[in-house]
């Protein structure tokens, strides 16, 4: 098998590795082989496998996957979701269901996304709830899904009135990163999920935010080891806190959503499609150090080698132009978090790059007048 | 708070007491703040509740259930779903969720399930997989659910193609079964009730099943202090297993299955709704402990056995003369059991009173054998 990193998730009977490295893909079907014959409960060998995917990397990636698959002795059907957003709705879901009574799945059918954020959300619920859990594979095939959405278990869909509020969690048997889908990603989808890599240096690891300040110009032109240490790294330090708290219960899991609260916000006020997730989240860490540095936890000077490290990897940090927003919209939005409790904002502030804490009582007048501030200049 | 036991599921983090007596209902308001006190990553204390319930047991029973939270200082929804298995329905449970949005839930949010297998089943799907997670109690009002539905973590509505397709494991916070509810209980969902009892006998407690002869007639009578011991009785049983193998992954909690793979089969080919569950495991049992018999692994005296107390329950052994069956549409259906791997038929059955293994050796002809002499018997 071609060179590659692994990270191991380590939640006991729930463990699992990731695979990094470049045409990891070609070889998943010998991989999930051992890997099966390690989780016995799975029972997977010699069944069925369900290969979702969407039009924009269906070839030559989903392919791939679903031919080495096949090598290794599975039936496989593969169903390609429509691209963006709108996959993540229960219609959907019910349309993957079909898909696998149509397969004659039972418990040991592989579920397999190939994609990013959207269809490894869906295909991972879809996952979750039939026959209360099919093992699941997660190919991620964008930065943002790599280093992001496909560690930690999260699956789900959207509601009208609510984003990802319908979901589980359910951890994959594996997860298969291979860097060469980079490639061919778009700029814009590129550097979204760098604003994520950025945001592990300033919450977990000064060393690492470090090494992406001096490495900016390589990561920018996508030289591969570059790229195969930031995803390794970035995947360590989440793992590193779902394993401490996979439910999110404890609270600690709350640390990965610094700049988030902010973020959401202009996200859902901007109109869903205008900014991208990692657009959003850029834009929400330099408001959530703003807000650090006017309660004084944090030196100005940490604020501003956020920003540009940020702006080195071509993200923004205040609105486009074309979007107004208003700052008691931006607060009423923030109150609806999924994470706010009794409608009282939590913040998740920088304390030096390395280091967040949780707040839960920041005066809404700061909020404000850091939004204020930001917005005017912003516009 | 009045007299009442209590059986404890021991699930790690997930543990939880099932609380068995009579008039439990109104004090849940206080009950669920003693746990929730013990359960701090739930945070339920001084949320919102939704309460799941159809016109059964509206009044008096989910009613008083909503009093009672409502005087713990919560603010309480009442839903009413219709009753019976096509609430079993992902546009039912949409509906849930839009309730939930309403109602402006977050994770301290309870859901609370009061009916009987299909409330609790439905509303514990919602409860599982919004915001990836509310805490859900459940207050079983039939017999069945209260030994054994409600026990276990199972929950999940129904695919267009297959019974509990879709589905989830979520653990309640706690269970409440007051007794009281099986006094206005229809007689013959009563009896179905009964069949699981008889079924936690034979499969796991001889000695049980030895006291379930002796009070056979006071059982039937539904004397309060009788019931109260078969419920518990049951839970301990189930709740042992269900400790042993949480996910249905390691094979020990396939020995609850007894009676199911025939009775599945007759149910569903005897149109569902013509046959209670509890009926159709009855009938299932008799089958299954007459394959046990062909195959010489247990004597025709413990068959009889189990067919007299079934009989003295006023449980049927054999089809109800309007229902045909052809031994052959009984097989086929037997291969698509949710169980089954590979098309393989699985048996559980019985080597004495008080114990079960699982045999995946049995042949077909033994199966043709047995259904088609008890077919004809039954027509």
């Amino acid at each position: 098998m071609p060179d590659a990193a692994t990270v191991r998730v380590d939640l006991g009977p729930r463990s699992y590795d990731i695979v990094i490295g470049s045409d990891v893909s070609s070889t998943i079907g010998r991989r999930v082989a051992d890997w099966t014959n390690a989780r016995p409960e799975w029972r997977v060998e010699g069944g069925t496998a369900l290969v979702v995917t969407d039009a924009n990397v269906r070839a030559p990636h989903a392919e791939a996957v679903a031919r080495s698959l096949s090598d290794a002795g599975r039936r496989v059907d593969l169903v390609e979701l429509p691209p963006g957003e709108k996959s993540k709705d229960l219609a959907v879901i019910a349309g993957l269901y079909d898909r696998l009574v149509d397969l004659g799945a039972d418990r040991r059918t592989l579920v397999v996304a190939v994609g990013g954020g959207v269809i490894g959300d869906a295909a991972g619920f879809a996952a979750a709830t039939y026959a209360r859990g099919l093992p699941f594979i997660q190919v991620p095939t964008t930065l943002l899904a790599q280093v992001d959405s496909s560690v930690g278990g999260k699956v789900g869909v959207n509601h009208p009135r609510g984003k990802n509020l319908i979901g589980a969690f359910h951890q994959p048997l594996g997860v298969f990163v291979d860097t060469a889908t980079l490639d061919t990603l778009p700029d814009r989808d590129f550097r979204s999920g760098l604003a994520e890599v950025v945001k592990y240096g300033v919450i977990l690891d000064a060393d690492f935010f470090d090494w992406l300040e001096a490495n900016a110009d390589r990561i920018a032109a996508r030289d591969p080891a570059a790229l195969a240490h930031v995803v390794a790294r970035s995947c360590r330090l989440k793992a590193d806190v779902v394993e401490r708290d996979e439910f999110e219960r404890t609270g600690l899991r709350a640390v990965l959503n610094y700049g988030h609260t902010f973020g959401h916000a202009f996200e859902a006020l901007a109109g869903y499609g205008e900014l991208l997730h990692g657009e959003a989240v850029a834009i929400g860490m330099a408001c959530a150090s703003r807000l650090a540095d006017r309660r004084r936890l944090i030196h100005a000077a940490a604020t501003q080698r956020q920003i540009s490290l940020l702006h080195a990897f071509g993200l923004p940090t205040t609105l486009p132009a074309a979007v107004r927003i208003d700052a008691e919209a931006a607060l009423s939005s923030m109150r609806l978090d999924k994470k706010s409790v009794g409608g009282r904002l939590r913040f998740v502030l920088p304390t030096r790059i390395g280091h967040v804490e949780t707040f839960a009582d920041v005066p809404e007048t700061d909020v404000r007048a850091v939004l204020k501030a930001f917005l005017r200049k912003a516009s």
